[in-house]
């Protein structure tokens, strides 16, 4: 059992957990509680770490863990605690190897389907997004860099396991990636409050791309300049914009809705 | 100018932050940014505080706060800062009278289109059904007892002005209020996972409501039987559910798509 936060075990994970180079560096993020930890593919965890209190408690139920493999760790309590990001720990947590997709693996089908998303800075958001994605059959999920990592553990969290499962690319260029997508046949649409286009006219049965931008700002303006339509969801009343998760799922659920029509 | 915590005002506008009981007994909110404040009904305005700092920096530029009024206080930074419920306070803030609409008012008009939220625990959550309830058009959104609290600070946020334009009635108890609407003509839907219905197939013409449950937990087993029909949103992949705010904004932007047809 480890018991010291010195233990350079504890020390990697809580690099992993805070420092975002470090994630990257190693290809590895962490993901905690036991729902995270049981639907990781088992070939891409390194690592799982357990409290003693968790083993003691739970070591006859999951059955999914197998406990004497080298790859599970007993940690003590107070250490636990050290290596968790959150405020009450369930006492589970792995650190798991990456994976990401490439854009011709995302849009190669001829249902493909995208989520653009251009520096959305709320983790809350973007692991909504990814989670929405899923539920609405997204082929994949396109990310600018300086969005908020997706491996950070807020935005983990709130994917409630999506992020096993959506494909994803980091793109180093966001309008050459745009650009890349179009010379595959996908329709670029941009959600913009400038869009003359209802999101509900239009016919999304082929390959289709959704440029969402920054909760604040929108998109930037060469970047919604590359898309082939811009849209709008009307609202009413004095609102001004919806959340960036909100419209993310307003338009990928009328894509779903259209395609079981 | 204010320059003591221990000034009586300063004491009364912080249990307002941090003291729901407060702020019911008080029957006043806070309101913190020039956004917030500005869009704030004047009439509903008991009091606009103002940091030192912003006072300098805006006095020629915010044309539409009576500097002069009575109702406008100066108090020094450092005080403002404990009086803000932010890490980096804007400098305003205002205390606001509540104001809560009765279910006859939210479900008279025949186009009466309803969320009905039990039990959502995340002020952000809340905050966005509000934001994207105005913006879909609903006539109201009702809240059991308990709901987390509409006027919590972050709830409060995350409306984005929306809490001053959507009528609202928080329901001592839900299943008596849900009677009363199915009594007064308004079909009741209940988002739930078991729905044999795509909500994607129902007309929404006639006055509807929506019943949307907790996070973890869904709708109650006997809420949910007062519906006149569960449907249910169809999610691809190994998705369980979706975030409360993401599916009430599915709901509402379908019966707002077809009202507009």
């Amino acid at each position: 059992m480890i018991s010291s936060t010195s233990n350079s075990q504890v020390k990697h994970v809580v690099n992993l957990l805070n420092k975002a180079k470090y994630r990257r560096e190693n290809k590895l993020f962490v993901v905690e509680g036991v729902k995270m930890v049981l639907e990781a593919p088992w070939e891409r965890v390194e690592k799982i770490y357990i409290s003693q209190e968790f083993f003691l408690r739970h070591k006859s139920g999951l059955d999914r863990i197998e406990w004497k493999s080298p790859r599970v760790e007993v940690v003590s309590d107070a250490v636990f605690k050290q290596m968790s990001d959150t405020k009450t720990p369930q006492g589970i947590l792995a650190t798991v190897k990456m994976k990401e997709s490439s854009v011709d693996e995302i849009v190669e089908s001829d249902r493909a389907f995208v989520v653009v998303c251009e520096e959305i800075q709320d983790p809350g958001n973007m692991g909504t997004i990814l989670r929405t994605g899923e539920g609405a059959g997204v082929t994949g999920i396109i990310m600018s860099k300086n969005t908020v990592d997706i491996y950070h553990p807020k935005t983990i969290r709130s994917t409630m396991g999506s992020v096993y499962r959506v494909p994803f690319f980091v793109a180093e260029n966001l309008q050459d990636t745009i650009c890349q997508m179009k010379l595959l046949g996908v329709k670029v649409y941009a959600a913009h409050l400038n869009g003359n286009n209802s999101y509900a006219k239009e016919d999304y049965s082929g390959k289709c791309a959704f440029l969402i931008g920054n909760e604040g700002n929108g998109l930037k303006d060469d970047t919604a300049a590359l898309s082939d339509c811009l849209i709008r969801i009307p609202m009413e009343g004095s609102v001004e914009s919806l959340n960036a998760a909100v419209s993310s799922a307003v338009l990928m659920y009328e894509v779903n809705r259209q395609r079981r029509l």
